[in-house]
């Protein structure tokens, strides 16, 4: 194991530690433990700094070009090569919540794919992306532009669980 | 490999993709491409339903009691098991990058060590914590309560670099 594999190994760790904290936040939230949620918070704040110290140490922040290429062949990955599988296995154990999120992420990570590769296209010919309002799904998150669907076509939850990014 | 495993190694990359979308959305700003830093955070906010969604399938957002505990082991290991070695191997292939995130990474998460016991000590005599304010440094993690230190004591720099947590 080289620094850059144990650096690769610490940013994983950094990441996933991330997210548990933020869902350990909202469920002692849920709980009525404001304050231990607000620490839950602020360790995840804490390790969102570690992962990005992590991942410049491994000259993981490119040009915006290349950072859309590595994008992209992360979400062909996931939606072409690892989701797949995964679903079919959850329909056969019969996993009904795998299945669903499983279903919903395969889906999304195809429109990801595809409007990573839109933004490639326009940075390639200099320049931005029109300024068009984005709409994420707080279900599936499935991403939208203009405005939120009626219905979701990913999860068929109505207009009002779409969120628009700032 | 299990629906088990596949939901850990979803997570796993969902985490991950989520941690750089926002430092790519960084990145597209600083080269004056706000709308493609806009989908950028679009496309995170997406992996982020994903994460915890997988991590609800999996079960692993339980009491706050157990979540506690699941965040001491975690720390637990990486400032007593996984960063020292990082730390002493990033040393002697004088990669300074890597030495200097991994010295912050290992010091900050002895203080998550140590606050989140204290949180488990309350929460296990039925109380919440009390409400203090609390402040994470930007450049090594540092988690302090009640104000922010003139100099931090992990990294070194000024006040001005803590963030406080709301
Ligand atoms: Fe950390
Ligand atoms: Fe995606
Ligand atoms: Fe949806
Ligand atoms: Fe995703
Ligand atoms: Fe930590
Ligand atoms: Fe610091």
């Amino acid at each position: 194991m080289s620094t850059r594999d144990n650096l690769a190994e610490a940013f994983a760790g950094e990441s996933q530690a991330n997210r548990k904290y933020l869902a350990f936040a909202k469920k002692a939230e849920a709980e009525g433990l404001p304050q231990v949620a607000k620490l839950f918070r602020a360790a995840a704040h804490a390790e969102t700094v570690h992962a990005h110290a992590h991942l410049r140490a491994m000259d993981g922040i490119k040009s915006t070009v290349d950072n859309l290429k590595e994008a992209i062949e992360g979400e062909g990955f996931e939606f072409q090569k690892m989701y797949p599988p995964f679903l079919e296995q959850a329909k056969q154990e019969g996993h009904r919540a795998a299945e669903n999120s499983f279903k919903f992420a395969l889906a999304v990570e195809e429109v990801h794919h595809d409007l990573y590769q839109q933004a490639l296209a326009a940075v390639q010919n200099g320049v931005d992306l029109a300024d068009r309002p984005i709409y994420v799904c707080e279900v599936c998150g499935n991403t939208v532009y203009d405005e939120a669907p009626d219905k979701c076509e990913v999860c068929l939850v109505p207009k009002d669980k779409f969120t628009r990014i700032a």
